[in-house]
């Protein structure tokens, strides 16, 4: 179990991961790749602050091995210019999380959205990072990758082949032709300072048949609850998703076959996932995005006295998160299958 | 919280529902009322099994009040026929549960699907039921209607005006064109012995802003948790969901106004979260069905040792749950929000 | 996962357990006799209350075998009056939990102290009796008995060499003269109208090292919070417990040693557990009760309106409650250990 | 919520505040100074090590004041000497964890106990300052002191009639010729190279009543579960607890009266907590803690191989931990009453 702390611009961002099993080895450099993957000086169109975002581990390993005790890891934020906030504190900007933040707890932190940046998810990408070490120890391997930005998505019945044409892509897309025209709708997008959202799809394979718990504890649930509380997550589907909505189930159902002794589903439109538990066959979701909410172009809002307000941000923002997401997609379904897993 | 328990086939069905609140006045009959809405009975193209679903209520009640003792209620199940399934123990049914429950407990209950029944969604209501009446304390109204069965949907742009209206229609949907359309489409489809899925839409009124919490207790992640915990669900969006991939910033955007006085958005593009936490505008959501994987048709799949099977359903099933998902829906949604509104 | 629910005069009384593995044998026969030994009936001193307390499983057990589904379980009360407590739904009953919750919850159910009845405690025989045929298959056994009542103990340094005498004792005091003395004690009691108090130890055998966890997780730290949730329980202490505060670190500590080639401690001062985890030496803790706070003479005390009031029992009622709590007692611990052992 | 983490002999020992309220006033002064009393350069016949035990907040803080989000803080170990362990390593101290942990995890932290050690407890500590701040606001109190060391007690009867008597001793005992009793015992013990156990006595006024949950969420057990979570303790008992246990009900009851207009008991034997739930008295408890593990004497053992062996602890150590242990005691009795409180 991960907890997190920390605010974008707060002294640092941190988790703690609890109940890791002891005497797993650990790769601590493999761990500070997965973070840098989230770093906005690795893609075009991503803001320009410049955090190092190197990771500290304050507990739990011992000579290179998890001791069972609570492995805790932080950051320290460097690039903090809380100054750069102050004349947002009163404003309630559109789609953001300001005015619920202070509706629930009667304040807020202003610098960089505070709590709610999506600097905060840095502390799941490392906690996640850890989980996929103890997967990959059970041959369990996540790919997500982005399938659509805006209008641009990969071809229909796209399915993916080989994993590292992700990492060809600069937008983590893994169709070179689909790159290019997302990367041309970024470059306009950027030049009338708005904002794109996007679709990150998912699969993970070998994980095996038995895995979730009927009702309240499906896997398809564990991993919904994961992704929405990922910042702009807007929706989720498994296997055929929404699309099933529309088909007889004479087209939908995935009929059980024999294949080398091993029982496996002909189609897998259920997306690996039946009754709440895995059935063997590969995980497939889709995790839906909304477009980065602050722009660089003016924005009528109000501010806490009720006031009509023009906003422009100032600065350099991200014109699109999605593919600066897929790591934190990979983490949350990480640690949902490690906490699986670990339920015996 | 509730705890539910119970199989298709068994005993009897029911929960425990703890940590509601005390001097709360039940009115056991409007409770009753809302289990009757997912009896078979109550729909067309439904199955023809019989069950009264009388709840009883073991506790928690004192004088017509809550007393802050767990609220337990069950209902018998006295249409079971188990060895209707006798010729099923051995098989996998497509897209059932049948293969991962005997991959996770090493053994299963085929009674008409044992715990992995949607008769076990009876258990859900009558928690939400209870739930329900605890928001209407509050002002909080949960409306679900049927948005699309199969192929056919409401009209682009529908907004549903008025309640009342989902009532009228026999597979509550609140338009009457569609509701033809769609009758039409069911009677074709079971004439053929196949199934259709569907999309339930919900819409909650009267939630303050302020509820919810960031990051891990997100409100969107808890309905999602909560949706995806429903037998057949395949996905779930808030707000503009998936669509909003597509869009940009400045169209989706909403913009902070005041009106009566009150801070609003003008447009609802975020469904009324923002952050994981309400800004009191309505909470809207879509979730996704599946067709049902029970055919009147015949389908190959395999059994235990691996045997090729041809399996056709026997008797009268179900050819769209959708319509009597609508309360279940409805009922997941009161359990979140009486959650979260109890934090405090 | 125990859930209960259930009060003194309510319809019925009982428990989900939920979590419970797959495919264990289940001997209905056995855990009906463990919902006997906190009968009434079965003990002198003891209220006058009839109930035949037959347990009805609702779910979760298909063929003999748990189905890894919830079991539910419940007991109708039968033998409940009501009326009988007409006259006490004003008072604030000395040391009873009539004031508190009221405090709580604004409300109370006056009968027969309603959910803080000891009656709840047959719902946790009954979880725990399941839990116990798990613990069997381990071959972990859980032995209570009575050590003292009033001022009556067992003699200094005794030991239970055999687990039957306690069965012998009519008290559950595996020490005839000890039982005989207490007898005679809870007489004189009886006829004064007066109640005695007394402490329960517990030896649990077979329970391999390295159960527990650090920290949040220590073993006596459930098992402590476990008996504190037995009404009248006061105390809990493990291996020497409160004795030890006045011990030397050179007397206490408790040497390792080789025996037949395994790793034991030589003295065992400190009850099986170190660090929060289990040695693999014997589990042992006592429990200390308060005298039962219902009297059959008259005591003062006041009303809601704060009005002086001379109360007195009606009928008959326990003179003492300790030798009915030893399968209590049992039956949390069996819970607890079930917990522990499940998480591994 | 706390959660903790870190190593005696690690990098830190931090933790993390989830779910504490908003818009509080911080003294992180006050919080130190909390720190600083359980630091050994405050104690007599205290180990030597130095640290200086500097807080650092890294969240959850803003313009001094509470935002909601989770509170992490950490405490750099500086004095860490892991070479001063290797000798220790393959070796089973007598009544410490290390055969436990190794019998849990497969492997251990051998540096000063690692994650056994008592120096986790100071992150129990800085989690409770905050919760105390919390309390205070409240008006709860909670004062804890030395009521036993070895054979030396507080007179019979004493009663706490002024908190600064407990700071006025070194040891944190209100009664000054006990004290000097106790401080001529660990004289002795040292010069043997012997250590004491001994009891912890706590009162905390101010808890309303109402505060506390029936059967699982008794206040008593939630406090039980606490105290057990600390190093060395093997006891736990509220208001007279085990003495209790040799009382008659009509010795022991306690009668309400009316008092000033509210509602009271004329003694306080249930220690102010009455089926689960605060009545308004005074909350009192007791802790036994064994002696430490620790001796400068020579003690038997065996290693991991088998090998019976000789330990004799190099350096100094602390002959009783009991006094440093009074704002543990209070933290983690504070970190209850704030979840309480919070549930609310």
């Amino acid at each position: 179990m991960l907890t997190t702390f920390g605010e974008s611009h707060g002294t640092a961002i941190g988790g703690v991961l609890d109940g890791f099993p002891s005497g797993i080895e650990l790769d601590l450099d493999l761990i500070q790749s997965e973070i840098n993957r989230r770093n906005p000086a690795k893609y075009p169109f991503a803001t320009a602050r410049k955090e190092d975002d190197k990771l500290e581990v304050l507990s739990g390993i011992y000579e290179g091995l998890s001791t069972g005790a609570p492995i805790a890891f932080i950051v320290y934020n460097h690039d903090h210019r809380p100054e750069d906030y102050d004349n947002l504190k009163d404003l309630y900007r559109p789609s953001h999380a300001d005015f619920t933040y202070e509706a629930r707890y009667g304040i807020r932190d202003p610098r960089g959205g505070g709590r709610a940046s999506a600097r905060t998810t840095l502390s799941v990408v490392a906690g996640g990072a850890f989980a996929k070490q103890l997967l990959a120890l059970n041959k369990i391997i996540i790919t997500g990758y982005v399938s659509q930005i805006g209008p641009h998505s990969l071809p229909t019945g796209f399915v993916l082949a080989d994993r590292s044409l992700v990492k060809l892509s600069p937008l983590a897309c893994p169709h070179e032709k689909t790159t290019q025209k997302i990367l041309d709708y970024l470059h306009t997008l950027k030049e009338e300072g708005d904002t794109a959202g996007g679709v990150i799809s998912c699969v993970i394979k070998g994980v095996p048949a038995g895995i979730g718990d009927p009702l309240f504890g499906k896997l398809q649930a564990d991993l919904a609850k994961a992704m929405l509380s990922i910042n702009s997550v807007k929706g989720f589907e498994y296997g055929l998703g929404f699309a099933s909505a529309r088909m007889k189930g004479s087209e939908y159902n995935d009929e059980f076959i024999l294949e080398d002794n091993l029982i496996k589903t002909k189609t897998n439109h259920d997306g690996g996932i039946q009754g709440g538990i895995s059935n063997g066959m590969d995980i497939t979701f889709n995790v839906a995005f909304k477009p980065i909410s602050t722009l660089s172009m003016e924005q009528q809002t109000i501010n806490r006295d009720g006031d009509q307000i023009i906003y422009k941000a100032e600065g350099r923002h991200d014109v699109c998160v999605v593919p600066r997401a897929v790591p934190i997609v990979e983490a949350m379904a990480a640690l949902v299958l490690a906490d699986k897993l670990g339920q015996g």
